[in-house]
């Protein structure tokens, strides 16, 4: 259920109307959009009824029952304002979200060895991304397979962070190491095959840092946002929703199959940034470039891209893998395409290294 | 298996090589590409030695295999030149083809009546397509529904195009009706539900006349490529590839899953050109324009749109249609975009209604 | 709509009140069911109301709407009676259906030539099978692979329903074929891939002749009923399902998934008797006497099962086609799994080659 | 890799040839397997010379590699002799595995209070089955539904335990749980959407407790393959393989499509014990007992049936819930069916409540 406050209700208003839900033994969280205050209420709403609710303050404009099963991640909880996730990095506060720039994550598959980490970390800053990814826990279909080098490739990436100032993405496979993960983490992946690992939902939605969650292999949107809803029920609201390809019957010349119209889907639905992996989903590095182009037209507000420096001796995810060349002029191709959709680079970000946009 | 001939080989050499080839029971198709002619052989080419081929003439270059279980439609059998392929209508020559400018077709799911049609075709003329679509025969799950109006609604497409000089695009659907449709269109289209009816397939591509070939509804690459395939050995080059969506385990929000990183995957595959269809694949007109405009950053070559007067009361498919308002913003969203590609409107084609690319 | 009449209504009323249907401009069809007569009433019902029907006459016991959108095919339309569908064969009529003995549909995927066909209709007759199949018209993805050898092997079939007695099931892709299919076929099969071939089930269905339905690859349950419904709104009640695998996100180890609980989900939705089709369900012989008898379990009331007298040269299917020695093995395994089941070959049945059952 | 001894080779001889392989840095696992032991060797065995291996002791009769992916979970591992996994439990050892009595798991969802579940068990134990579901941790899309009573759900599986004598059966989701549940469980269960939680599986794997995997929703039979071989690596052999239904595009009337070709196919691959859940498959009580019957045609080793004491007010997953009588009638009807296939009880097991196997 969400409560919409008229414009310009006294804040002292509002903090009364928030303490009488707690009263009512509801969570409200309050939120601001377009100069009006939205307050959402979760807990057991089904049996209030919206017109006594209503009756709480004659500053309460609407009484609205949010009708989808996912209730913190759908528009109506924001009153259809898009959430902005501002994620704090070594160079400055990089914000996720409809009204923002383009985010670029790139880096490769999983972290090897400090040079290579390093290395790409600073193609990769040069070229224009404002996170790093890199697996130190990877999830491999084989147990045989190369396993990610867990808590030493943490502390690369820690090294890379300081070196370049790049925020940090990595991915999260057990609760057990959830603490070591979101100390050098800026932004905590939870991978597709976790999606529905509800335990690690809850527990990584508990630490407050920004969640990366990509999309199960044959995971319904519905079922996705519910995901969100997990880490979002956990006090956790900067969730960023990831589409990496989807498992579909055809699986011959391309990895995954990429749902690109998951992008205006989402946008009708949820509140939440939406970032593409078109690594992931085509499997193909020749493929990657265009399927870029294509999320930005879709609306994409972030795009995260498999960059190796040598992809051809890469330990996991050679074959989807850009070269630094590559991606340098992937980069010169979508600038522009950015900027076309208004979704360039703002000028303030780009000079302001320290953190503070100005 | 094609044979490539030298740069400048003069043409009676060419001539001689073909004779050559039909001697050896082959069927042998000859293309102009970058100054150079391939010639592809279809037939029992298995037991052929490239060697002994390559000692036909001193002109030949090189002899490769398709490797391919689909030939003419490889790339390799047109040594990488993709095809373009020039459809006739009273407005002039409309050429679908990678180098070539956006194709837009547009109008209803299907033909309701004479004012409808016709003033749908002038809409969307009006707008900037070049082909209209309509459905005379309807293919509908139900036996209770709407089955189109049949041969009465060719003869109303048959007007339109008077009317407005449009290319027309319709459904054939019965190998019966084969005739009467390729009188009418300027392209048959064969529906995704029949992408593997092999006697109509046959028999279409025996017309002659351009043939939209949509993706089945779980239809792999390599299946749709291997029906157009059908057409082409029946001895007609003029296939254009539509997708419009493919089943998947997702069906709450959009109708079908629009599998566009299909569009770089068939460029590296085959020559055709590629057509996307945003309004079958997602369902719902506010997703369309979206797509749309994704679809091009793909790169595919023509987009084909549902438009309806008045889509509420549409006999079919009326939540996918756009109204013409709809359509009117869309294009001069998508307008400027394809000029970003390089794919906007030739001044030329806009100047010469007559038929005459100036 | 469809109205049951009580016990023991007179003929003369029943005749009286299927008129007045008619009058009505509905088209009435009157089965009797456990000593009651069931009128189910297609047309334009939705205007009419229950409660006007059930004046028509004292003897009406209930009217009731068909809530699914396949009419003819649900259960309802039947009061929940199922269908016998029998064919009439040289050797005697064989009923399919829930109270009948399981029958048996044998043979190669293409007829090949006369001796082949005949040796291997000898062969499946004197192990136990009531029909051969055998394809005269193959769909093929590929167009250079063999497409059956048409109307000489129908005359082919023709010959060996006359040398064994054997009702003949063959595959009708087109049409134009179906007058010729039909004078030789006692069963007209309709493959998975033109399930949606609407032209073809409204002229399959004309033809009056039992018509095998097959799944289609990615065909709903639903949508598979409604092309049945295409078959019985065409005036032919005679359809029989048959389950033949579908496509799945998993093809390495077979070839399709067969969806084995369509069996009991079919027998609460319609009346229509249901076959499975192990052979091309999983695409290799070794799997196919495990699903076969998986199968009978799952209360199917017959199997189609491919037989080669040679797979190994086959000229299609080879891979999951049983030897005659395999199927001998086969039927000894499953004859008394279906006594088990109560859907042994009655004696009857097997005492009777002329024909008229004792 | 792995190496077959000749019939009587010495086991001296056998006990020699294992430190000779331990000193080549490989992990010798020996089976013994109708007169001979075979002796597979996991670890770096690409450079392994087979010819060389073969003349470490005149007793090695071949060697061979194991060509797939799943080396552990490999029918070649153990030379196709299949897997006996014995369980103890209060009321004696219970054997899953090809050669063994049908074993029976039913229980409701979850556990909700003392007397439901204690009730349950005395009904299932009475009725036949030899191990009590009962969820404590419960994944569930959404955060707001019942998750499980967690930790005191445990104890009260373990007062059923010790009232019935029966096995039980759970699951565990996250690695932090896992002690506690290994304490109460007999087989922990690893449920479809921790399919490929990797770190669950190693760390399960450790435990060193039978386990039960059950495929994920999109899971294709090599990864399923490959998510066991995690737990075997781990050191334990004890892996039940659990189907319960994939995801497919038709959810209308079936939760899950239930493949049940994956239980022949299985049996060629691996020689781990297969159980077939078709309460979760199907998602309906009332296609539970023929999907139940189909099973053990299918040739499966074990069944797991959700059954509650009033699935009408379940917490869960009532819909596909049998009654205590329903659960009662099925025992009746599959009884019989599992002698017909050799899987009927064995008197030994019936007559021996103490747990040992006279």
């Amino acid at each position: 259920m969400i409560v919409i406050m008229k414009t310009y209700t006294p804040s002292e208003e509002i903090a009364t109307v928030i303490q009488e839900f707690r009263n009512l033994n509801l969570t409200p969280e309050a939120i601001e959009s377009n100069h009006k205050v939205v307050i959402g209420l979760v807990g057991d709403t089904a049996s209030l009824n919206p017109d006594h609710i209503q009756q709480i303050s004659p500053f309460i404009e609407r009484v609205m029952r949010v009708k989808q099963p996912f209730k913190r991640a759908s528009s109506e909880f924001r009153n259809g304002e898009p959430s902005s996730i501002e994620v704090s990095t070594p160079n400055g506060i990089v914000t996720f979200g409809l009204n923002h720039p383009l985010v670029i994550v790139a880096g490769p598959c999983s972290v090897e060895n400090e040079e290579m980490i390093v290395e790409t970390a600073k193609v990769v800053k040069a070229t224009g991304a404002q996170f790093l990814r890199g697996g130190a826990y990877k999830p491999r279909s084989s147990p045989y397979a190369f396993q990610g080098h867990g808590e030493s490739a943490l502390n690369l990436l820690a090294t890379a962070r300081e070196v370049t100032g790049l925020g940090i993405i990595t991915e999260v496979m057990d609760t057990a190491d959830l603490e070591k993960v979101a100390e050098v983490a800026d932004v905590v992946q939870i991978g597709a095959r976790n999606m529905q690992n509800f335990s690690l939902l809850k527990k990584a939605g508990a630490t407050g840092k920004p969640i990366l969650l990509k999309r199960g292999l044959s995971a319904t949107i519905e079922e996705w946002l519910m995901a969100a809803e997990y880490i979002l029920a956990a006090g956790n609201p900067n969730v960023i929703l990831c589409e990496r390809g989807i498992r579909s019957f055809d699986r011959q010349y391309t990895r995954n199959t990429l749902d690109l119209s998951v992008v205006p889907v989402l946008r009708s639905l949820t509140h939440l940034p939406i970032m593409i992996d078109p690594s992931h989903a085509t499997g193909f590095s020749q493929f990657v470039p265009t399927m870029a182009k294509a999320s930005i037209a879709s609306g994409a507000d972030s795009l995260m891209i498999e960059v190796h420096p040598s992809p051809k001796t890469a330990l996991s995810d050679g074959p989807q893998s850009l070269t630094p060349a590559d991606f340098r002029e992937l980069m010169q191709e979508i600038t522009p395409l950015a900027q076309f959709f208004g979704r360039g680079a703002t000028p303030e970000f780009v000079k302001s290294p320290s953190g503070a946009i100005a």
